[in-house]
């Protein structure tokens, strides 16, 4: 594409380092800005270079956070008594959104990969440990994704509470609502038949929702 | 979406503003931009926030500018005798980008359309006839929508050029290279086939690209 704005061209080459958006995409909203009164380009910006600057991370939790401490550990209407680890903070985010759990959250920042030179060590995963020993937790609930990867990441971390009164537990795994029976993996299947749950408690889920 | 931290979720609103950004590709520019270094997500914001506010349009051609002339008016290299009077910026670039074209532009900033109130005084049609009768240009090309609105726009110019020696020309239509003439409409064949060309012209165009 050639622009005969250097502006312009500046701009569209930022957007273009987004994941996901091309140049045309890119085009399309530097154009969308162009046609924005400035004050609400400015409003854009702002809340951009903001974001960036002034978050933190929680120092209990490792999720975002706007002070030292995020909103969730803080809140006094959580239940202290469960952790649930999640790989990302787009996971808290995405958990948060259902609605359906009350209690903290432990962000280990990614999931044991050794071909990628991530072990233990490169994980939030001393300070959960010394987290749950420390507080009144007693219950653990790993919600990482059911790879290789993720489930070797679960055992190794409940290998670490092993001996303790500490009750870990996992997110249920089985067929998707709306998902077919004929394209779920035989492994899932085989799970949710072998995990199969007294239709009341699919019931009582369903009416939460 | 629930998001713990105010900073992310003011970022994530103002990204949901572009054209075609759900919340979720929001939320994924959002930690895409949260995981690169301050000073590159600076870089992003300034380069926004000056094409907003420095950008100007050239008093010429009414194209998006650095200056008071844009690059295209003040290129010496540039053929003075053609002018394509185009809808929209976005339609130099497309232009410009093909590398077919040398000669200037206009840009009306829209197309006649009377339902939504844009009559030939809200569009740049005046400028447009009085550069091109203190200037050299001897060719004005149409290269505008062949839509309803934008046939109308191009006749109603065109009258404003009768009795001169100007030409007026249009850009050609026909089927799309690489289109399926079965899935042309009839208006489309219609006119390739009355408007149709020896064979040279299509292998020249060919070989230029």
């Amino acid at each position: 594409m050639i622009f005969s704005s250097k502006l312009i061209e500046d701009a569209v080459n930022e957007f273009s380092k987004l994941p996901g958006i091309g140049r045309k995409t890119a085009l399309r909203m530097v154009l969308q800005l162009l046609r924005m009164e400035t004050e609400k380009v400015d409003g854009f910006t702002n809340a951009v270079s903001k974001m960036r600057h002034e978050i933190v991370f929680c120092e209990d939790c490792h999720n975002v956070s706007d002070g030292p401490k995020c909103d969730i550990c803080t809140n006094p209407g959580r239940n202290r008594n469960q952790v649930c680890v999640v790989e990302t903070i787009r996971d808290v985010i995405a958990i948060e959104s259902t609605q359906q759990y009350s209690g903290l959250y432990h962000v280990l920042g990614g999931i044991l990969s050794p071909l990628d030179g991530i072990g233990p060590d490169q994980l939030n995963i001393g300070t959960l440990v010394a987290r749950v020993k420390a507080s009144g937790i007693d219950e653990v609930i790993m919600a990482i994704s059911p790879t290789i990867e993720g489930d070797t990441t679960s055992y190794y971390i409940s290998r670490q509470f092993a001996g303790s009164d500490i009750r870990i537990t996992t997110i249920a795994r089985g067929i998707a609502f709306g998902g077919e029976l004929e394209y779920a993996d035989e492994m899932t299947l085989a799970r949710s038949i072998a995990k199969r749950l007294p239709i009341e408690n699919y019931v009582s889920v369903q009416s939460r929702q």
